[in-house]
């Protein structure tokens, strides 16, 4: 199973609908259950810099199947991943990056955000997640 | 002068509807006056290797302000910009990169469409044109 | 709006006298409004290592509109971006570049300096900022 | 023996004049001796994607110590340095980049010129050259 792209934009509206609503402009992308883009949307005024990291963090998620944040927590110095982000071209490890999984808990793709502080980034991702269906 | 993204979703939308039209699932990209991406759609089916030659399709079109397919009359061998394709960190020479203008002719992105023959990722990246406004 | 050469050389220039004030060699880029390479200077004896640096802080700074040094104070081991310069082919996230306002208040452009300590570095990007207008 | 900051300004300002002259914005690019950026300029309205074909040719001057469409002759399908433009990061092997050598006949650097048709961009290059001294 996959993610479509009537799915992915359904996600990147919500998303993107929330992220007016905090009032933070923001990068969207969704990649598929391939880990390849499917969709990326940068509002107006969003960071340049948070093309790559929306981009990286949806492919991170993906990835390893979990929220971006989890990775993070054990990548730092002394940690089990340590370091892990210099694999697959740079991956992302802060929260803002989560696996999007259908009715039957298959994972089909997922969503990364970036734009504001990590808080807001997952929250927005959050949002858009909740349209998925 | 620089795209909005509502400008880029109605050049994405119109683009995705004529892919459609033609029966051939295509990638989409839009890229700003600054060469960053802007939007970027997947169509289902799409070739997977065609994410990236979308949206080097429109960085190329925006770096040299002409449609794609103009680049790659003179890089063939013995042309004047034989293998120009190595810089930029990879260019895409053949059709279906295009320029974006506003009404007073300046050049605000570009669209870069790839899935199909040259000829059909050029029709579509037209007719993605044709929605600018 | 966007940094002219002028604009971007008088910047220079200014950076430059400082440099050579304090007795230190600089590297010294400016990017535009879409982080893409306006002008760069290496005087001589600067270190080689500080080309890729320079121009790396100019567009760190640009990319997410703030001095890189702020990024720097999030991205440590702990921190909410840890490893964030794995992203965008590197970013540079200590002291050293910063983001060029025209009137307004709107960011046409970045200054990058490397060469010396950081707090030097950053000292000749805020007097090469300073004769923007 | 090496070229200095400010031989480089003034190759980069005569050629900058010339570019003016026949009215066609341009990418300057000097290296030097190492292959190293010394100093670059991106005029306005020149392309952003000649900004890494202005620093290549340069770069690919000095690295052969030979005008940069001389390789660029040897490079063409059947020759002895086929696709020889995929080493290096990156090679540029048509015309507008050029050695620049002091008055004992060594090679202190390069100047790389993109922006224009490839006669314009050498004849921007070799009127910076002539500045050299």
């Amino acid at each position: 199973m996959d993610i479509t792209l009537e799915q992915a934009e359904a996600v990147s509206t919500a998303a993107k609908q929330k992220a007016k609503e905090i009032g933070v402009p923001m990068n969207i992308a969704v990649v598929d259950a391939g880990a390849n883009l499917k969709a990326f949307h940068r509002m107006d005024n969003a960071w340049l810099g948070s093309v790559d990291i929306a981009v990286k963090k949806a492919k991170t998620a993906r990835f390893f199947d979990m929220p971006t944040g989890e990775i993070g927590k054990l990548s730092q110095p002394g940690g089990s991943l340590y370091n892990i982000e210099v694999s697959n071209g740079g991956l992302i490890s802060f929260p803002g990056g989560i696996p999007i999984k259908n009715a039957n808990g298959e994972i089909v793709g997922a969503i990364g955000v970036s734009g504001g502080s990590v808080e807001q980034d997952h929250e927005v991702a959050t949002a858009g997640l909740a349209a998925f269906k």
